[in-house]
């Protein structure tokens, strides 16, 4: 953890308990998934409004600074205070850091916008098609090892559904794992903490729950992972921008079944299930 | 169909065969779903740019403007037209229907922006808070028999994955049936073809294979939906709007399980499923 830094500490709960009827007509106590806005601020200027579960608040708004390229470098910023009584994240950057052009990058946003969803304030790939990513070799073994640790994360989705997990993994060890109401989030939270905790993307496996769109593509090679794996499927553009990116692709990772839709030279197959009799 | 706008009809294929590697080592070819960038631009200026599967273009960019409350009135249009070679479609209002503070509006989303991934322009429930939806009572034999029917569309996720479906039913009927790469295209795209077909939300039945986030049960709301039927769960701000603005909520839904989270009281259970033995 950056000491410089100062930072709140301000998690929400992840679930809340509600009475809802089964199919019985019986009223059942279930668990649902927090969903809170949360304004990022950036000395004093409105950023963004992001639903979230409320987990990591801090790094989820200074992940998302680093992936929509606003921030360059963590040592910019100076504290990041939440207050969920106004849902609101302060990021205030050392006076020397200030971003001078921040409204125009703002209002940027508003003419190229989307790439999905309108998150990304510019989609010029430039920046990220300048260095694709260096060849990393995955064991099989690994995969298997790595799906099967994950079972044991996913608290909030085992408990109440509706949200996404991701994790940054080194081989079979999950080093950080977050859940929240969007993959996006997930991702950029992630983002935050290896910012925060000065972990480098290179070797690293990002897993997640959810899809493998552009987006989520580009996030993770903006962060230098150089392999993805995903339970869900994928897109033509997300495989498309793999493929540019040069990221290992895997989906539809489930038990002992996989896919690599990218980079699939770069297996190493050491744990070839048996194939099922018929 | 309005006879008096003029539209496109520019589909692009739903999926793309790839090759891919599975566990044993074997190429197989696969099928992944589309994703392509489609610049939405009104009257010349950029409102946002979306990742979509392409099915229904003009659809989801009327949707779209609809459900951002920047178009009021779809007799306001006077053409949609869309260009996958410069991937954009233009959408033009009738001269007198010109929005005067289009420049405005937008700016106004660099400042409220959010309500999850910087999709809605302003986040002043004021608009819907005013009407809650009226009261419709729902059969559980109705449920069963549109997840039943719902099995047969599906397709992209069927073939490829990484697409959500949204339906638009009257009972267990299904009226209109979109998947894409996101809930919030695909629920756009129905809000769309809604306004083109003149077709009313009242008595009918949003189903959707996504989660109900706070952003869905606001779409839906502003579409006079009063049901909402999902495959996933729900957030807790989800629920909230759901109570706030009436709208009956009911979300893991599969095979003979549901459960209702809201307006439970207007459920008629006339099919209850026989208990399991323990």
């Amino acid at each position: 953890m950056k000491k410089i830094l100062r930072m709140t500490r301000q998690r929400l709960p992840s679930t809340f308990d509600v009475l809802a009827n089964d199919q019985y007509g019986k009223a059942r106590q279930v668990k649902v998934s927090g969903e809170s806005p949360l304004t990022i601020i950036v000395d004093n200027q409105e950023i963004v409004t992001l639903m979230t579960l409320g987990n990591y608040p801090e790094e989820l708004a200074i992940g998302y600074l680093r992936n929509q390229r606003l921030i360059d470098d963590i040592e910019h910023i100076a504290s990041v205070s939440v207050d969920w009584e106004r849902e609101m994240v302060d990021v205030k950057l050392k006076a020397e850091h200030a971003i001078s052009d921040l409204h125009q990058k703002l209002s940027k946003r508003t003419v190229t916008s989307g790439c999905g969803q309108g998150t990304i304030f510019s989609c010029t790939l430039d920046k990220l098609y300048d260095h694709r990513l260096p060849d990393t070799q995955l064991k099989q073994s690994t995969i298997y090892a790595l799906l099967k640790a994950i079972t044991e994360y996913n608290e909030v989705y085992r408990a109440a559904g509706a949200v996404h997990g991701c994790a940054l993994c080194a081989n079979e060890n999950i080093l950080m794992f977050v859940e929240d109401v969007g993959r996006h989030n997930a991702a950029d939270a992630i983002s935050g903490m290896m910012w925060l905790e000065d972990v480098a993307g290179t070797n690293k496996i990002f897993y997640t729950t959810g899809r493998l769109t552009s987006e989520i593509v580009m996030k993770v090679a903006y962060m230098e992972i150089p392999i993805l794996l995903s339970r869900s499927g994928i897109t033509q553009m997300g495989l498309q921008l793999a493929k540019d990116l040069n990221v290992m692709m895997i989906a539809r990772a489930k038990g002992k079944a996989f896919l690599v839709y990218n980079k699939e030279e770069q297996i190493i197959y050491d744990q070839i299930p048996k194939t099922s009799t018929i």
